[in-house]
């Protein structure tokens, strides 16, 4: 009875992204757990950069400086 | 001190379900826990159906398919 | 697809407590929304009383001062 | 590692008291645990009047007939 | 800057399944929002089994009736 | 009525520690958002440093190699 919340800043996060999101995780969780997928529940949750603060800044005031969280 | 968190897919919640989801559920735990209802906070939070996955599939996938949660 | 996450603080809630919140909560979801109580899940949480706080204070604090929570 | 969670009510905090939420918080937690900020997140959801419940009541209600949240 | 929450009933979970489950949902979130893995935080939540209901019954009873949640 | 839950790594927390805490967000709360203290509830969670991963990697590895999250 796997469940998963999933919090990211709201950047444009597609619907196929999520769809993504959501069978990777289940997999994961299904493929080391051995846990039925019908009883795994993953929730997506957007935050807008205004909300997420790191290292005491928003994350808007980061993004108005240039610094992304991207790999 | 309880605190409640309710997450459903936001599939059209009435004003009128959220008050008896609150009175319900504060009920049930000043029944049971005999704990003050003055003291008991419950949060409703509703999920974009592209937001929640079950069994690896959005639930807006689902419902394409005429697949509900319906009892 | 509702996930319900109750936390209360650890004060000795029995088994069948337990049991009669997860009945009870599944029960007013059931009622209210018309859920699949199979896709419903709760989840309660036991916080230790040094872990929860109120107006500031810890609740093993106000608990030695002889102030509960019950009705 | 902390991760916070601030859960408010939609009653038009600002984006200068989201800022300061963030900043006093991690300073909260740098100061008491020694904590790296730029491993503290904190994350601000608001949620609307009808959404939250105390005394078994939508806070919306409460509001109606004139009862705050204000010290 | 991605937060992950995943809850499961405790039975039995290894420590190196965590260390599997944190790598393959971080390379998840990695690959598909290209986000920084050192921006990225998975926590990992046990419930016992009296803690965790599902169709209105606690799991524990479930599992005492040969219920698992096994694929 | 806010709501905080602060996750941390298990790391000697000590009550005076989680009682600064409390006081010191709920002071934030309370001066930002002039919010009641009695209508302010925090929540600590401690989570074994098996539990949390960061970069991929479980905390617990990160201390054994003498990666801290101090300041």
């Amino acid at each position: 009875m796997p469940y998963v919340k999933i919090e990211v800043t709201r950047e444009g996060v597609t619907r196929q992204q999520k769809q993504a999101l959501i069978a990777g995780v289940t997999n994961v969780l299904t493929e080391i757990l051995n846990k039925d997928p019908n009883l795994t529940h993953v929730v997506i949750q957007e935050i807008d950069l205004d909300d997420w603060g790191y290292g005491g800044e928003q994350v808007s005031v980061l993004r108005e400086r240039g610094i992304t969280a991207n790999k």
